[in-house]
This record gives C-alpha cells, structure tokens and sequence, in this order.
C-alpha cells in the first residue's frame, strides 16, 4: 500500500523543476529497475510486485532498499506510463560533471528535443560500447521518465554531461563527425580509433554555432525518397559505420 | 470556424474502429499534409493556416480540397498532437490489397506494437526506396495517427499491407532474412538484388510461426553493455548494410 503523500511525491518528479529540486527521477518497468538496483546509483525508494521483489530480493536486501509491495493498479498510478505490472523505483540523480575523455568514441547532441529519441539514442550507443554522450542545453532532460523509459536500463551505463558546446568543443582535440545532407558517403570514411559524433536536432540539424566545429561532415547515402531520417536512425546507421570501420 | 459536428467526428478517427467504419484517417502538420497533397491519396477535408493555405492554394485548388481556416488552438483540438500550427486533412484509407512484388527489397513486420516504431520504420524505408511493406495483423495500424506522424509524409510513398503472415511467406519465393541475436553478421552477408527483410516484435523478436520461413538468420555485431537494439534502429542498420551491398 503506498501512502497518498508517497503517490504525490513520486508524481512530482514527472515535471523537470522537482526532479531538480529534489535531486531525484523515477525510473519505470522490470527491466530498467532490474538494472538500476546493479549500478551505482543511489536507489531512495522501490514499489514492486511480490514477484519482482522475489526474483530481486539478493540484491534488495544486499543494497538496503526502503521497498513497498504495489500492485499494477498503484504502479501505473505512481508512474508515467498506463502499463507497469512490474516495479518502479526513485533514484538519486547524479551530478553533471565533464567526463574525463580518453580515446573513444563519443557522442554530442546538439539540441535534441524529443526525450524518446534521446533515451533511443543512449541506448544505442550503449549497444556500441559508447560510454560518454555530451549534450547542449537545450536537449531533452535526461532524468524525463520517457527518455529513462526509451534507454531500456542503458541509462545505467552510460553517462550524460549537460554543456555549453561551441566551449566543450573549443577545447576538443579529437576529430569531430557530423552528419549533414551534403557530406562525404559514411561508407567511404575512416573513422579511426577515437572522436565525437555530433546528432543534430530533428528538424533543424547541426546548429551554426556548432557546425563549424565538424571536421568531417558525412551523409547517409539515400536511394529513396524520404527527404530526412529520424535522429536516432541516423545515430544507429553512422555507429554501426564507425564501429564497423574500427574492425 | 470549425464546426462541433466536425470536431467530433475528426476527433472520433483517433480511434481505431471508426477509422475503419468511415474509411478514413486522419494527417497532422505542414509537413504530412503537403506530401498528401501532392499523393494520390483523395482528400476529403482540411483544416489549415492561412498561411499554410495561401503556400498551397495551386494545388489545393487543382484537386478541388474542401477546406476551412483553423487557427492554432482549433488544430490541437482537432487532432492528437498538442503542436500544430499548420494543418490537418482528413483522407480516405486505402485498400488493404497484396502487392505485386517484383525484384525488390521489402520489409515484413512480425507484431511491431508501437505505431511510432511502425511510423519510423516506414521513413526510414522510404529513404531506401523501398515501396511496399507486409505486416502481420496483430502490427500497429497504419492510420494511426502517431504512426503517420513519425513517417514524415513517407506513407506516401510506401504501400502497407496487412495479412497473416506464415500464409504470405509460404507463397514466397524470395530469399528471406531475419534478425536474430544468433545469426551471421550483417555486414558479411551477400543480400543479393531482392528479398523479404523481417522485423520482429520489440519485447519477443520474430514469432516462432515465422522464423522457420527465415533462410538467412543476420545479426547487427554488438560491442557494447546494452540487451538489445530498438526494432527501428536495427531496420535502419540493416537497410544500410542491403543497399551497401547492392552498390
């Protein structure tokens, strides 16, 4: 049974402004909770079914979590999203520090605005091994119960550090990848052992302020005629070509 | 001014049963509207901008459209989406007839669920060029109006039909590939000039029921942390490694 005040609390953090107060992010369904309670991140607050808590219950206990047993009607009431039969947790939001980049592979989102696309994103390039993603301000919240929804637990293993871009990319060393309509054929390009791969923003692109940092300017080649390709596609495309070319 | 009657009526295609009922489905934003006018879909009604209609009135008044003015609180009224400060046309279904396949590349969806994933993989065909699409009949509707909307005006251009699948493919002739976490690497397969590429549902991959149609099992190599790919990303990579091959 989950108090009203629990129910209010947890649904606050749906809304950017309290999640930032609070510090804290609600992530949603088996998978992802599965995930969060082997990271490293602080877990405040669990609600599950008795059979997540059952199936989880080494590494609740071991981890100390305040736990509650919820069923579906109250776990889809605490959360986002209308289907959840399995479990939702409060996590502790970590802080937006640089990374400390060696040679790899990165990704930098330049004003991504749809939060699905981003957690689509973020888990694809944890399926490449990818383990830094820079983004402008101005892209969708990481925290945002859809983008944390869309990562599929990758979330846990990846990390996002917000910036100002022409100042992170002013300091860069590493070649900088960016798609556009009129770039070199990403079939053709030798991606090397390390740089930043910019994704622009749905509609508009690779911002000005941005794209004069893009040493390499690449494009999907087209054979058809949809004038554009969703983000996260073209993320996927151009990964799968870097990391093919590094083989 | 929009009329109650119409409101209502545009409102009731959100759902699925009255689109079927009325034959018609709805299309949202500048974007969408201005491929279907230009489509040989036949259009029974638009809502738009003065602006939107005063950039299109050559081909509105060519195909004798029936419109109104809406502003932008009448448009979100109208349709599903919050943001549309442009358009929205009412148009009528197609028939949902099989295609007469030559020696092309089509894709097969095997129980895709979300009609944004259905809605970006058909984009993302488009952008391949290819032009018909066979999905199982437990796949998202395309009328969906989130399925439309991700396709970017690509429905257009890109056939969709629905049928049981197990019975489709035993007719079958073409080579079929599908994508598995066992299979050989995309980027080492011979994809040939033509070929059935199958989808498999988000959470369960392709159905048993028609996998054994499947004569060459690919897999996207992985190098990271994460489960597995989103089913539109994986289309994406995939297509990028058929039409690289074919060049």
């Amino acid at each position: 049974m989950v108090s009203k005040a629990k129910i209010k609390f947890v649904k606050s953090l749906q809304v950017k402004k309290y999640r930032k107060q609070e510090q804290s992010f609600v992530v949603e369904g088996a998978k992802s909770v599965e995930e969060l309670l082997h990271s490293n991140y602080t877990i405040d607050w669990l609600a599950a079914s008795e059979m997540f808590l059952k199936k989880n219950e080494n590494v609740i206990q071991k981890r100390k979590v305040e736990y509650v047993v919820a069923d579906e009607k109250e776990l889809a009431q605490l959360g986002h999203f209308q289907t959840n039969d399995a479990a939702l947790a409060v996590a502790k939001m970590k802080p937006n520090v640089a990374p400390n980049l060696k040679d790899e592979f990165c990704l930098v989102l330049d004003g991504l605005g749809d939060p699905g696309n981003v957690g689509t994103i973020l888990r694809t390039a944890d399926w490449y091994g990818i383990k830094n993603i820079i983004a402008s301000e101005d892209t969708a919240d990481f925290y945002n119960p859809k983008t944390i929804s869309a990562t599929m637990g990758s979330f846990c293993r990846v990390s996002f550090f917000y910036t100002d871009l022409p100042d992170f990319l002013q300091r860069n060393t590493q070649p900088v990848f960016g798609t556009f309509m009129d770039g070199d054929n990403v079939h053709r390009i030798d991606f090397g052992k390390s740089g930043l791969i910019v994704i622009g923003n749905e509609s508009n692109g690779i911002s000005n302020r941005v794209s004069r940092f893009v040493s390499q300017r690449i494009t999907i080649p087209k054979t058809g005629g949809a004038e554009s390709l969703n983000a996260a596609i073209a993320t996927g495309i151009v990964l799968d070509n870097v990391f093919r070319s590094k083989k």
